[in-house]
């Protein structure tokens, strides 16, 4: 007398989840330093000082009332005006506090615009490798999730195939750069692409398709690669935001919802994510972390020890033989399985206490996941384990 | 192009949010001191100093990753294990960390309770006068929302005439006490005549009917008066709890359900609220608030500024002749219109710059609330026009 979907949802562990706990009981029976836990995305290196500083001074300044009150619910005014102004000054465009509405992390901003979008047989458009619960966000929605296969040479967007998974019920598409699992960065030239496909597309059906551009990695850049702000080049773009990643603040639900003025319907468009939000339970998001991130507009993650990760761990495994596009934000590594089933791979990789994620979830069961947000010895460790394996597969 | 129910959601403007803006904009003309407004539910009694305390000692002295880090999605372990162990202590039953999960407010808290009991043709009863969010969290659900008109004389559960909105395809009922708007606190006798109501209509239909618990004023109560722990009185109750009035936290978006051992299907249904919380873009609370709340479960709120408010305005309104049943909780009181139509009293209350929200959202339109949080001289002023309207009407 439950719902079963709800149940089923619940009750499904998630595959990451299991590994990463699995990796605390292990630890205690081999070992901590004998685990070698590639599995969950918690960042690894602590925010800025600056943000432990705007947490205790806003505490000891601020009115209690004022700093725990109910704000709007797109957000309190001085926090939608400084996180404004920081991005009309970082893509150029103008972008006003009343495009911005402050959610509790980028996953309900995701679920709050899709629902929005979420007309009678819609349906929303993921490419693979896609973060796996883009799947239970659209379909809890109501609305049909349609996936389009990667393509595996470069993890790029396939904008040739891409047409032949649109239908005139296409409301959006996600578009997620840099890109959990892969860490590749879509370049300008490939979302020029995507955006005149879809500029012909929306003309064809007679209605905008949207792109919803999930964020969460737009800090966690390396070789000084260019993210381009997509409104700018595909006026129909929704931005879904977090600082979870960039500030290291993962537990503390805090990102936005930007449906900029170059969008269709721009303002009916925010109002029914302000609907769809309310419908989610959502009536501000945290006030504290909101004033936080006000303050903290101009600070920027430290990357080095992500970046050093990234590089010995991509050297040591293309190395040895294993393939790998070579990413340049996130920090993930998307890792071909020799033998072609990663679930095989991570079975047999978590028998030698090495914990990879196997790509199915993501749409690739023949890729498994490294989250690089771990500490350097575990690279060092791992890369022996990760020889043997290949030798075997 | 996009859902036109959550357009209108979010289009439409709350009554109180409407008022409560009004009177921001008309203090700026006539000056504050001359506009009493009455309209939202903030807490205007600072958190109890410990709440600061433990927000600055946990910054200062916690690990930055393991404060702002994901908890799991039910909560961090210290912070259940506190609440669980103070739930037990007051309310003499076992409640244990596992049936606890914590979630930004109460509002998510309803919404994946009623979601995961959102079965086909699923209804879900409130006993008016109700808070008017109930209505579309219900509906936004895909759950038929069943109100059973208010007991007048006494604002009490009408149990004599719930039976009739009682059907096989109820789920739940919704009980809030103390009640907002009325601030009345169902006695146990009432609560116990529910619960036989309930079980009888439970085996006949042959399936559990739950009760949500929704208890935010849990502790605002005056008189010493008793709020009954309700699992104890009917076991199938599921609790949805928020320290945002207890604690005066109401932006930080901190609450649980909670999913006692004694409610049938207990742990499938604890599975089915954390799948409905995933589709609601839960990941997990805010995790510096889970901290703090985990330190301060003996924190009490300091009742005085409420209780000289409640008396003194009740008192005030009832000497003048205005109809209004005393209440012993929460922060509000519910006052019968004079002339019969809240709307219109509501509509010359404001030209008297004094805002009062009609109670036709509540389910009551001849009702309309006054919200005490205020300063004691809004109170005091506002006497004279209530004088001056009740001579009208």
């Amino acid at each position: 007398m439950f719902s079963q979907s709800m149940y089923q949802l619940g009750a499904k562990r998630s595959c990451i989840r299991e590994l990463f706990e699995y990796g605390l009981r292990q630890a205690k029976v081999v070992g901590p330093e004998n685990v070698f836990d590639f599995s969950i995305g918690n960042p690894s290196i602590p925010s800025p000082p600056a943000v432990g500083e705007a947490f205790t001074s806003l505490l000891i300044q601020e009115d209690p009332l004022t700093l725990h009150g109910y704000t709007p619910a797109s957000g309190c005014e001085e926090a939608r005006q400084a996180v404004a102004e920081d991005l009309t000054c970082r893509s150029g465009m103008t972008i006003r506090p009343q495009n911005l509405f402050f959610t509790c992390g980028a996953a309900p901003a995701l679920i709050s615009v899709i629902r929005a979008l979420g007309v009678e047989e819609a349906e929303v458009v993921a490419f693979a490798p896609y973060f796996p619960e883009y799947r239970p966000f659209v379909e809890s929605c109501g609305v049909r999730f349609v996936a389009v296969p990667a393509d595996r040479e470069t993890f790029l967007l396939p904008i040739g195939e891409l047409e032949a998974y649109l239908t005139p019920h296409t409301q959006a598409l996600i578009v997620n750069s840099p890109n959990n699992p892969s860490g590749v960065i879509y370049p300008r030239e490939n979302l020029q692409a995507l955006s005149e496909l879809l500029e012909r597309k929306s003309r064809e059906y007679g209605h905008p398709i949207y792109i919803i551009s999930d964020e969460p990695y737009r800090e966690l850049v390396y070789d000084g690669a260019e993210v381009p702000f997509l409104p700018a080049i595909y006026p129909n773009t929704v931005i879904c935001y977090s600082w979870s990643k960039s500030l290291s603040l993962p537990g503390e639900r805090i990102g936005y919802v930007c449906v900029p003025d170059c969008a269709a319907d721009s303002e009916e468009l925010f109002s029914a994510v302000a609907g769809a939000a309310r419908t989610t339970g959502h009536v501000c998001a945290p006030s504290l972390q909101q004033w936080v991130v006000g303050l903290c507009t101009a600070q920027r993650p430290d990357l080095e020890a992500y970046d050093r990760n990234r590089k010995d761990l991509y050297e040591g495994l293309t190395e040895m033989g294993y393939r790998c596009v070579r990413p340049q934000g996130a920090f993930y590594l998307f890792v071909q399985a020799p033998g072609g089933s990663a679930q095989a791979f991570s079975d047999r990789a978590k028998e030698k206490n090495l914990l990879v994620v196997p790509g199915d979830d993501f749409g690739c069961p023949d890729y498994f996941r490294l989250s690089t947000c771990v500490a350097h010895e575990t690279i060092v460790g791992s890369l022996p384990i990760f020889r043997e394996l290949i030798a075997e597969f």
